[in-house]
């Protein structure tokens, strides 16, 4: 199927323009002043609207097995979500069993998704252990597409790993040319805090706040770019949350030190105001890192605005409320720690961001799209509205007003973590690869149409 | 004329990508994976070459009187070697005489542009004191097109003005939505300490550095920031050349304050090493400021990457070595400050950036063309490779070699500033506004055939 | 007459012990164990009081002609005040008009004091403009005793000296041994933020507050400093009020920069919450610079503790609300900065900082008394208990209970700055050079007792 | 005996004056301006020379067992070399083996130290582990005087322990009103950068620099403030060598929390051009951490001097060139770490600081025994020349020259640090509770005459 959007104003990470676009087997091939159409050729007509590239998430986590359940929305359910909500790709996170081969492990994932994603997807791949088996695997993952890997400084006696085999990863992640990713909170301090509390009966939803504070993270943010110094390889931070862990990687980066990050729209819009309006409701937000202070939120907007945070991705992890947060109801250390957002991510951050005056339309593609496919080995196929990508693309209409709620949600959840939120633009019609798949709000392309993502070695980028 | 650019690979700020360009009537029209030639239409072949927006240079100095003489480039042979270096767009700085009306120190600057001038050019307005002529002056100079106004916080008892001036220049232009630049450099600073030497004896050329320490840079830019945050108004800061300042920018943007700054190449692979290779030679980079410490060049290539600096101008202020500089023999006070440029920056920048692994060929189209368009009211029709935008562009030979000298330079001038400078990769073909003005190093256009850019409000941009 | 202080635990900067403490003829001779009283020797029992340094307040403004009037308190009631409230030694500012000879100006602030004083009392010089007969006059006043000159950043077309100005002075004094004291807020910010409340309407008294933001005394604080460090001399900042500008004292510090600073009771205990209460009560705290934020006490005291922040001072100059202050009912720029303090300073700081667990008594004795004699040239003889020290002392009792009060207070003021204060620990028994001047809260000493001190050359202090 | 030292000038933390001494039972008990001689009482004449509190040096290995040998120096012929030095109590660590009781330890620390040391001394504990039984015997131990704990974050495998024991270490010493001390370099980064140089086939004694770079310090440093912080409980860091710890250790101050450290003459005086002269000759200086770059010792220099270092101690911990050292002439990870210093210390740093006008002579008191003594809980007794204090007295002559060399050293050792370094001023007569033990380089006082020191709680100090 060919495509001809005509009329739109097309925003890139850099640049506004009137101007038609076609895509032709997938891929866009002509960017002109004035196309005209091919027969057989659909033509969609984006006047008064925004031509962006489809979002990018790179964040996600879909029928993952985690604190003895399993995350609501498998990739079926998420990836519609995503396609609706203005996401065209995903790249979720593999999560391994001790000992398990990585490559096993994959394919479990490959089994998940295939036949099921809507969207086009990706992997990151866990790593829970470092030894020889585990390097192996992550030489083999490379050339099997998975080219980041994410280390844990949290979940001790889980996920965690030591410093040791944090290094011992980056040195292997350097060698085949992967990205490090690194969830930076120091496992230690939560498991301290967490046993204080306990002792202190502090059980309650809400001192999840209190075991996770925003100097675990901080702490280990600048340990773990530490780290990555010693190892000479670049590092990405994942679900930045706070000012305190911001400052660290201005730091780094002023010294010239490759250091990357991502925060979420969650930590963008709300705050830790939402533990205390009491009882279990506080479950909702309960997540790694939790919501911070207020003031945090504006730091994070500085962080986008100079650049010093170059994706904003989700984390969506969602679990129902009933049923699953439940399981957590007399003790927080039991609920699942995650909240739903992939579907939400485009919109919410367009009013919040770019009609609150806070971020350039530019600026919304940048970290939406452009910079997360650029980071992870996706440029310039994904994330870019350019001729030889893909031709994913969101029709925005800025016009279109709405309310962010569990009702027209189209996650699998029963809970919506921006419920109320009201939308000052919206997705209007999403392409991926020149098929029209969402419309005005729902899903109206093929069953499991989405397809693998190669992704490519990493390369440094001009930040 | 119409052209059809085929075969390269287009570098934007932020995409990299193979696609051919066509351009009508002198705007690029079409971007596609496979253009075919219209019949009349030019056809140039930029197979294994890159394709990039023109250079934007935001910092010119062409016929300038200053310290008793003339810059030896007007905007004949100065646009003349921008051309031939890549650049298709100078702003170059109106200095009006005290009392004199604003709009009548433009038309003078009109005067000196018009039918000499051979690629666009725009102009910035330097403001020397502040009173409500000026202040009407300022609104009358927007509605001509000059939406920028340069405030020098150096050159005491000449063109310096009082925080005061200061704060009144920044409230209208912010009232008329332009843009405040500051040359940062604390006056009373320089005054006291060139006094200093000259009571000690140390009147040579090498204590032009002395007379100008980083300090009064970092103090005169700290001051600026503050002083633009009293006025809530935005800021640029003109030739960025040490780390102490560039740590003021960052601080500032760290708390969402819109501070944005350029630096020069010189400022990028020259050191004050220069100054003590003793005599008289080192009138050649005699410039305010003066060439800093080895370490502040390393630093200012993290601020390139880290997006705290988002533009390379050259200060382009030429004055021959034989006949101008001299005039300093005996008293570097008398040495004219300045250095040429235009025609050198893309290359050098080339080399020294992307060639070394420092910047990305975006980062260098970001910070060449892309950003100062945007940040000067001449996007998207400057600095961008898109539908809609003026034929400005240079075909790139990464594969060219050869070195900076005075003997090649197109510059009036009789020496140069990075004499002996060994290029790696040089601009082949360049092209204004469709026309093919350059090629291999010479200027192939017709005279004076530049026009003058009516330039738009400022608007802030997603840094 | 001789006197020993028996059976107390004496403080000073460093240690506390149980000693007796022997003053003959003005001067501690002896500190033991257990001294017998010697024939004619009047014995004070200090048993479970603390004995400490007279406290020596470095910045009061006493029979000062400004703004249209004269601050309330004269070298009489200022002196009385102060000795009741356990301080000892004054150091007052002489300001000079312009184009009065310095020598002229200190004879005229001599002629107020002699005879008034009642406790000894130094004076520094304000430097309002600079040229070749304040060369000399500065020269002149090192001998005569004056060994700190200070410099307006603040107060536009009145007392403010332009850059080149500070920096001459600087030089001056590093010639001649003498430390330099800046009041530092931008000027010129001060006017324009004035200038745009006044064509607001803007004039009640809070107003004040607003045309001082901190971050003019932050950035004139770092313009001090970097003249300071181009001069290559020490650096006094007077009255520190807020985190900002401490931040800037720290940094310059950690370069290894001598800069020290004083603060004072109010910016430590009170916060601008009094500015809200609305109406022309705010008057009784304009003062430059006036009240800060919460947040700023906080980091106030955190300079104090981690040794940035070397001195406690009062900037005593009070004017009466009636009749003065009130001057400035409809015009805030009309009322006369400042408000009394020098009788107020150690009792409330022993509460807020000692009582409170901030600070220790050391750290109380070092602060209000050890540091600023020798700062400004008064060490050994003043701030210390120690052989050869002037018996100034103040025999404290830390369980006396008491309220500030206009009611009680002994300065010539119809308000109290900190009305209402409640007192943990008061000044008890006080003695200057022997001789026990106030006793339980009243003044029991001679009158005109007090002596001029010709204070020392600055010399650089460890820390 | 009974001792009046008659004439000289005393030093303390604060003040210098002229006052005689008198010491009577080994406590001082009077300083007076003219203090008469008792019969029986001896007369030590010190005109013209510095009265000065006996140096307190607050880390010392003595007979310590370590890497496969034991430290050279003993109680007694370390404590020896200390006396002559000018220092008069030591604290060693107590260093347990893994699950050995601590009061086991200490006894056994205890047998060492008995009737072999000279001067008086206590014990830190280090904690390698933590369980119940740690938790008991640190309870016990500060009942017994041991009032701070050492924890190891370097050491892999050895003595290090995880961030969750160390934060049960900080609780556990909170709890009982003990001071944690902590060598703070990252132990999983020294220990794969070992294994990368070993990888290398870089063994030779230099690269124990490589393997323990500024940043696993800087990185610990941080960590362990942060710990620090979460636990509510004060932090001392050991032998602070860089620049970069050092910020870490200002930023906390600057928010008030209480964080002090050390840093040792070798930091202050040498950097590693020593490693570059080739050879094993490097191993004399194999430590940890290792001598950094020039530029650290200067940001040491300020860091005393701003009062962020409070404190200079040597980490005496010697092992012979020959037969010691020699361990690891093919391997650097077998030298034995540690230097020679405490006979050092006094002179060294009164010649590198004071002569060179770096520090004051009370600031040299107040970080080599002021400062040390408050904060391990023996102040006043330790550390003051003040009445009610121990005799503890250094008669320093600033007159005297010599030359730190392994010829006059009193260390057994058979190298000397800081040979050849030229020294201007040194200790001529040193007393220890009223008793001359050491005159002109040379020992004169009784065998073993040391005494255990009870240390008091930790009480937070005024900075």
């Amino acid at each position: 199927m060919n495509t001809l959007i005509r009329s739109g104003t097309v925003i890139t990470a850099k640049e506004t323009f009137r101007a038609d676009v076609r895509i032709r087997e997938g891929v866009i091939t002509d960017i002109g002043a004035s196309l005209e159409p091919d027969s057989g050729e659909e033509v969609l007509d984006a006047a008064g609207r925004y031509v962006m590239p489809g979002g990018v998430d790179v964040h996600t986590h879909l029928d993952m097995p985690f604190m003895g359940t399993v995350t609501s929305d498998d990739f079926e359910t998420g990836t519609r979500a995503a396609a609706v909500g203005g996401t065209t790709t995903v790249v979720d996170f593999v999560i391994p069993s001790h000992g398990q081969p990585l490559v096993e492990a994959l394919e479990a994932w490959h089994e998940k998704a295939r036949g099921k994603a809507v969207v086009d997807y990706g992997f990151h791949m866990a790593i829970v252990e470092f030894n020889d088996q585990v390097a192996a695997g992550m030489a083999d993952l490379v050339s099997r597409g998975v080219t980041s890997f994410k280390c844990f400084l949290a979940y001790k006696d889980a996920l965690m790993v030591e410093d040791l085999e944090f290094l011992a990863a980056l040195a292997a992640a350097r060698e085949h040319g992967a990205l490090v990713q690194v969830h930076a909170e120091n496992g230690d301090m939560l498991a301290w805090l967490t046993e204080r509390l306990r002792a202190e009966g502090h059980l309650e939803a809400r001192y999840h706040a209190a075991a996770h504070p925003a100097i675990a993270e901080e702490e280990a943010s600048g340990r773990a770019i530490a780290l990555a110094r010693v190892a000479g390889q670049p590092l990405y931070i994942v679900h930045l949350s706070c000012g305190g862990a911001l400052d660290q990687i201005r730091l780094a980066r002023a010294l010239g030190q490759p250091v990357y990050c991502e925060t979420c729209p969650q930590y963008l819009v709300l705050d830790d105001a939402l533990y205390r309006v009491g009882g279990f409701e506080a479950a909702r937000w309960v997540m790694s890192p939790p919501l911070r202070e207020a003031g945090d939120k504006e730091e994070l907007w500085a962080g986008l605005e100079d650049g010093s945070i170059q994706c904003v991705a989700t984390d969506h992890c969602s679990f129902n409320f009933e049923g699953q947060k439940d399981m957590g109801r007399e003790d927080f250390t039991k609920i699942p720690n995650g909240a739903p957002g992939v579907g939400d991510r485009m919109n919410v951050l367009w009013t919040a961001g770019v009609m609150a005056g806070r971020i350039s339309p530019n600026k919304f593609v940048e970290v939406t799209a452009t910079n997360p496919a650029r980071l992870f080995g996706m440029a310039p196929q994904k994330g870019s509205i350019t001729v030889g990508a893909d031709g994913d693309v969101v029709v925005f209409d800025p016009n279109r007003r709405g309310t962010v709620s569990v009702k027209t949600s189209k996650h699998r959840c029963d809970y919506s973590t921006f419920e109320g939120f009201a939308l000052e633009g919206m997705a209007e019609t999403v392409l991926s690869r020149g098929e029209i798949i969402a419309r005005d709000g729902d899903y109206v392309g093929r069953q499991g149409r989405g397809e693998y993502i190669m992704r490519a070695p990493f390369s440094p980028v001009g930040g």
